[in-house]
């Protein structure tokens, strides 16, 4: 089982509030605290376009100075070759690239069609895995049931993304349901499409908008799949609504886990106060599973 | 499929702030425009323990003046036999009756143990049949899974106490996960244990305080069973903490459901604006669902 822990960027990037890095710093350390070796830390996406990211470099290189954090595989977002080369000369071994199943998302997102991301992926990969020979390469493939602009999306059309991404190299793929529609009915039709794929090269990155996440990851779990991004709190995802759920919450995949018998490493007690202390952070409520070490249920 | 709504009783009923008779009436009547036909409308409970429902007599003949209240299988929580003369007198046909598969959780709730609280039954089930034809009893058993003060609750428990229920008459049972602790894993155990009684005789009453609610209806869907209790906004369940999980949303059962090819007869944008609208009148914060009629996502 892997939990890729991605609220310090997926989850802060939309957050206006400016964190300052030492804080972002303290969640990650919290995090890694709490037992979650995985951990997406920002992005190099260009500092006027996501102020919050801005200050990866220095984030990056104070995480690093934690003994705490040697066993610990970080990654970060690359949007671009430009951004790329700031990873590169920062020694992230470990990128993500983002694409989606959707052209109309991806026209939106990253003003290019799906094939003219995939394309700027290729050099992208190339350098890397020259550049480092611990490279670990992941692709987001984002809309996997639904498109925003665009509507419903086949298994297909992402079975179609998906192979080239493997073609292309990239280590594993990262299935987002981006605006958190999805049932277990979808995601089971999407693995019968996923067939001859090695189920450890494939993650699932759902979200809890509609309160699906945890039973999409479950019918995931089921077909023996092992990969699933959460974020702390939920933070991140669609924020279109104040109180609503964004991404899948860690604390909640973790109850899940461990709670069907599979072990995750991770301390649910140490996640629920890094959580609560990042909810605090940035003046959110906080969520059910972040009290539940604190509070008792007296009903 | 049936879904049971539960919000104007389990919802408000630990509302500390007084809601009017006809917001509450308000309420109902906007959930069966939504197209709800079976809501449990409140409490025959003494009006000094639950002040928020000592109103029940003035709503149930308000809701009742409503042509839109025809087809509606109206019903109400009798928690004793003072209660039930009043539900009696009232023509209440519908009644649920409440115990747990906890000795510890019936002993502090209603100061009984569950043989106790049983005993109770056997002369409101016989006195209701006799006043009655077209009578409808309903048993809650609570803490299906785990029980706040004595811990796990073995299936057998639970199985014990339903036998005991359909023995002694009543038309269906509702499981209870009253801490919203059950995840897949556990429904499915319970299910295993309750071969032979027939499915329609089973409501399922599961929490979201994890995120692990549309989950376990994901899992007694798949095997078989087809009633379902909700409550719009999630209202109620254990409201320990302010923006936790408390019970299944309605909104989002039916999102689920007809996302799954099974038709509910409910139509989600109405339950939307019948959810805001009370938990404006609440001052919470809409639940995701509720928001999704009239927000789009942009990202």
């Amino acid at each position: 089982m892997r939990i890729v822990e991605v609220s310090p960027r997926d989850g802060l990037q939309n957050e206006k509030t400016p964190i300052p890095t030492e804080q972002k710093a303290n969640l990650i350390l919290n995090l890694v605290q709490a037992g979650l070796v995985e951990v997406e830390v920002g992005s190099f996406v260009a500092p006027q376009w996501v102020p919050q990211l801005a200050d990866i470099r220095e984030l990056w290189e104070c995480i690093h100075q934690q003994p705490l954090s040697s066993n610990v595989l970080y990654s970060a977002l690359v949007p671009n070759e430009k951004g790329h080369a700031r990873a590169i000369e920062l020694g992230v071994t470990r990128v993500a690239l983002f694409t989606a199943a959707s052209d109309a998302f991806t026209l939106k997102n990253i003003n290019m069609t799906i094939e003219q991301s995939l394309l700027g992926f290729e050099s992208i990969i190339q350098t890397h895995r020259q550049k480092f020979s611990n490279s670990f390469v992941r692709g987001y493939v984002s809309t996997i049931f639904e498109c925003p602009y665009a509507g419903s999306i086949t298994p297909r059309a992402v079975r179609t993304v998906i192979d080239k991404l493997l073609e292309m190299g990239v280590d594993e793929v990262s299935l987002g349901d981006t605006t958190g529609v999805g049932c277990p009915v979808e995601t089971r039709a999407l693995i019968t499409e996923l067939q001859g794929i090695p189920k450890e090269k494939v993650a699932w990155h759902f979200h809890d908008t509609r309160g699906t996440a945890i039973a999409n990851v479950s019918a995931a779990l089921d077909a023996g799949y092992s990969v699933f991004d959460a974020s702390a709190g939920g933070l991140g995802g669609c924020p279109y609504a104040k109180g609503a759920g964004g991404n899948l919450a860690t604390e909640d995949l973790v109850y899940f886990l461990e709670r069907s018998g599979v072990p995750t490493g991770v301390d649910l007690d140490l996640l629920s106060r890094a959580t609560l202390e990042i909810l605090q952070t940035l003046g959110k409520l906080p969520t059910a599973k972040a009290q539940l070490a604190s509070l008792a249920c007296s009903e």
